[in-house]
């Protein structure tokens, strides 16, 4: 990451991106700011997309869905453009990834629905904030992440199971790591489970389906899992959309909001 | 209301509705189970509806929305059936009430998407259990409801002001009232207003524009405002749809949930 984006606001964070001043991960960039998961798809996919999220909240908290053809995050993101704010995008064709860009000009089409689906960054700021140290972020590397024995509720042509991420908290912030994250429920919000990773179908902590594999800090630290944006990515793909864009992993989208505004209390 | 049903499941008072055994408002029928307002529309709207809901969460909150055509609420009230489950329905054709109907198996089309929204009887329960009276429950009448200058926000045909109930809290009660409602978002959540009624547009607390006048217990009970369930209805309405289904006013549709099962901690 570029440090002399961390302290920008979040819009300021778009324009560096759009001009190309700023083309990394945005972990750290804009810090407090909202960012994003990004989802783009036809029309005809869209109504079904948007009922998994309803039916899905916590893998799928939705930010804000644009109008079908919009191009400005009107809510969130007043004056952005979806087709330039994010550094990377992935382009999916029938569930394959079919090419990475730096921005949608030349393939935008007024049949596109784009929707905000929240992430984790805004959660785990609120763990740091009560105390809770989480590596992965301190290293700038990735958290872990399981794919689960839970089933999602489908949607029309969209099935599958949760994916999870797994956060090794110490014994004494367990309650308070429930808490903290109750109060973002449009960022993933409560934890799905506790302890024990069999109970959900999860074999071997040491070897996650995607991220990188951590170990606890001290003995009594209690895995704890929390429903992933990857679900709603995983699931979309599953479904082989003739098309999908999405933001390349780590490259989000970096909405006006302040993270405490995604506070329900 | 027939006091045989209060003490019923959600699963017995829809069975009474369905065999006639009861039909009259669902007011107290099968006390602590979730019921919903019921809204259906063609599938050409219901993204757009949905979309509405979403970006309006406090008005609209929804609790579940079905597969085009499916007639059994899967996830809130399995083996139902919605074409019977309601004690009075209301047909709307372009905007005006065309018919009212027992139940609606002459005119069921696969082509209608249903959607089940939160209703204020939970949370008022809620109120209840913390020593707060309301006057309108207590005597089976209706809460105060105004149009506010506070304009939703639109998506597609669906656009309008919102609307509010009003309830007299204690002084000493208001804090309590936004702590106890904060906890059921998916039944309309925290008060949208507390005080002055000419902040929200409305002129004379005496002269609602829909339900009942109430006046205060006692000369220091503060005025609160919470978003209704009518701001959907009235929006949908103003739309002018081709065709659109509501319960009649009062004949909510009742779930297997238990309000305690709504609430986010």
């Amino acid at each position: 990451m570029n440090n002399e984006f961390t302290m920008v606001t979040g819009a300021e964070a778009r324009l560096a991106i759009r001009d190309g001043r700023h083309f990394g991960p945005t972990a750290g960039v804009a810090t407090g700011y909202v960012q994003a998961n990004l989802v783009v798809l036809p029309r005809d996919l869209a109504f079904e997309f948007l009922l998994f999220c309803q039916r899905n909240p916590k893998p799928c908290p939705v930010i804000e869905v644009f109008d079908t053809g919009q191009t400005e995050a009107r809510l969130t993101a007043p004056s952005s453009d979806i087709r330039t704010d994010v550094s990377k995008y992935c382009v999916y064709r029938n569930g394959a990834l079919d090419s990475e860009l730096d921005n949608l000009l030349d393939m935008w089409n007024d049949d596109f629905v784009t929707f905000l689906l929240g992430c984790s960054f805004t959660f785990e700021y609120a763990l740091i904030e009560n105390g809770i140290r989480l590596p992965h972020v301190e290293s700038r590397k990735n958290v872990s992440m399981f794919i689960t024995n839970i089933e999602t509720v489908p949607a029309g042509p969209f099935s599958g199971p949760l994916v999870v991420t797994m956060r090794w908290i110490p014994a004494d912030k367990v309650v308070r790591a429930v808490q903290t994250t109750s109060r973002f429920p449009s960022v993933h919000g409560a934890p799905v489970h506790i302890g024990d990773p069999h109970t959900i179908g999860i074999e071997d902590l040491s070897n996650p389906d995607f991220g990188d594999a951590w170990t606890p800090l001290a003995a009594d630290d209690v895995p704890m899992f929390w429903a992933c944006g990857v679900t709603p990515q995983a699931v979309a793909m599953s479904a082989r959309p003739p098309l999908m864009i999405t933001h390349s992993p780590g490259h989000m989208f970096i909405t006006d909001l302040k993270d405490e505004e995604l506070a329900v209390f």
